[in-house]
């Protein structure tokens, strides 16, 4: 790294960050430095360093606004939104790993446990799956009666705010888990889906060869009184793109494969009446005050 | 620096930088590393994050257009564009060293050596002056006819562009240089200014605890057959923000001490009809094709 004090302009610009607020000085402070140190590095022409601020102009001006936020996309698509989950959520070993939220977080439908959360045309047509598991602490215990929030794409890929064929809330479930921290809802597999790429974040892809496809998952947000909240996917072992998510959001304990069931006690079990896919998806959290090591 | 050896997700984004354009994959490599290591160090929460990512979609949508680039201001307020400048224009001690050239450059009506170039009511309330000198390589040699290109602010701190009393073109010249190299202008001193405030700069600006404002000076441009192509600034010695400058484009070399000049003999000789203050700022270009040394 560029060394401050090699540099008598970054000194100097350092020596200007002195506002009230200490931690907005520190954090100025080392993008101040960080980017002195890449502009020392990659030595940029005039020209490529126009093209670079005109490149950010554009994201702000043509893609981002009510509806879309290309910066948050860039950030997801160059790993820093997973850089910035993990640096937020260590824990113990046995905890569910955290990983990103995405853009298509919406409030989801209050529905109990077991009910069919795809209500679409997807529902005649693609795989059916009993998604399920149990809410746990660290240790092994239940959390009767935490929060579990789950939204998902559909066999298309598509979420209900993507697609005119989907009602809102479908394919969305706000589930409270029972005595034994158990969850369940029925649903159907999602498909894997690029990333939106008409915008900058597409553009950049493309040019850095990388593909814009995130690998099958559904989200889950859980919460209950005690814990710290866990956001976080369920991946589908087989999915040709899990090791190389557009989102960098995969992590090898957040991978479950399904399992075809099609045995009448299988069926009786889970309410189905055709053959089906089991996902089974124990969700682990940390309780607050849990002493985080930094090293 | 942050290792890539030591963190699997920076090493897992880095391999996927794999385009056709080799420089663009050196660039994008470099940042994505140096961006990882700013998250490492300063451990952002998802809040800082987010509100980091918010500011930059602030920045592209409300402050960049057709008149305004907010990421170009950005880029000059924290020291970059200098940065920038520096890496691009290293040459002989004796250089005259380059500058930012700033938002305000447009093209200049061609003037007479000597004509004045302050049209505008401040003719009438300012303090006049002769800016003169002589473009020269870095052995002292003239470079006849090199074409030099000036624009200043006036003595409210505006240019022609900001400013309904002044008519386009105002304190602006494209000037040729005689057969000794030398070239002058009569004009007036120009005041220091602040760069906008009103966007996103100045909100940081302001949190940092750093003022807006930019010393007094004239813009530069000079070209020349056979040489690179200069951009910089000449300041006036005794502005309060020389050692503050908001965009860090000040360096010793580029100051000069205005002397008030009174006497009959430098009336006559600078064509002036009472006391002026002379700024006289020689140019030492760059022949092309010095042989920069890489450290």
């Amino acid at each position: 790294m560029h060394a401050p004090d090699g540099d008598p302009l970054l000194r100097q610009v350092l020596r200007g960050v002195n506002g009230s607020d200490e931690r907005l000085n520190e954090v100025v402070s080392s993008l101040i430095t960080h980017l002195h140190a890449f502009v020392a590095d990659v030595r940029p022409t005039e020209h490529e360093w126009l093209a670079g601020l005109a490149f950010l102009a554009e994201t702000g001006q043509r893609w981002c606004g009510p509806h879309r936020d290309e910066f948050i996309l860039l950030s997801d698509m160059l790993g820093l939104t997973t850089a910035v989950d993990d640096v937020n959520h260590s824990g113990p070993e046995t905890m569910t790993p955290s990983s990103v939220q995405g853009p298509f977080h919406s409030p989801a439908p209050p529905r109990e446990l077991g009910d069919w959360i795809a209500h679409g045309p997807e529902r005649e047509r693609a795989t059916p799956a009993v998604v399920h598991g149990r809410v746990l602490d660290c240790d092994g215990a239940p959390v009767p009666g935490a929060v579990v929030d789950v939204w998902q794409a559909n066999d298309t890929g598509l979420y209900d705010s993507q697609d005119d064929t989907q009602e809102p809330g479908n394919l969305r479930a706000l589930l409270t888990a029972g005595p034994d921290g158990g969850y369940w809802f029925r649903t159907v597999r999602p498909a894997s889906y690029p990333v939106p790429t008409d915008g900058t974040a597409g553009r950049l892809l493309k040019a850095i060869g990388r593909h814009p496809m995130r690998p099958a998952h559904v989200h889950v947000q859980v919460t209950a009184p005690g814990y710290r909240p866990l956001t976080t996917h369920v991946f589908l072992a087989g999915d040709p793109y899990l090791d190389s998510d557009a989102a960098f959001a995969v992590k090898p304990e957040l991978i479950r494969r399904p399992v075809r069931r099609e045995s009448p006690d299988d069926l009786r079990r889970w309410e189905m009446d055709g053959p089906f896919e089991e996902i089974e998806f124990d969700l682990r959290m940390v309780p607050l005050g849990w002493a985080e090591e930094r090293p």
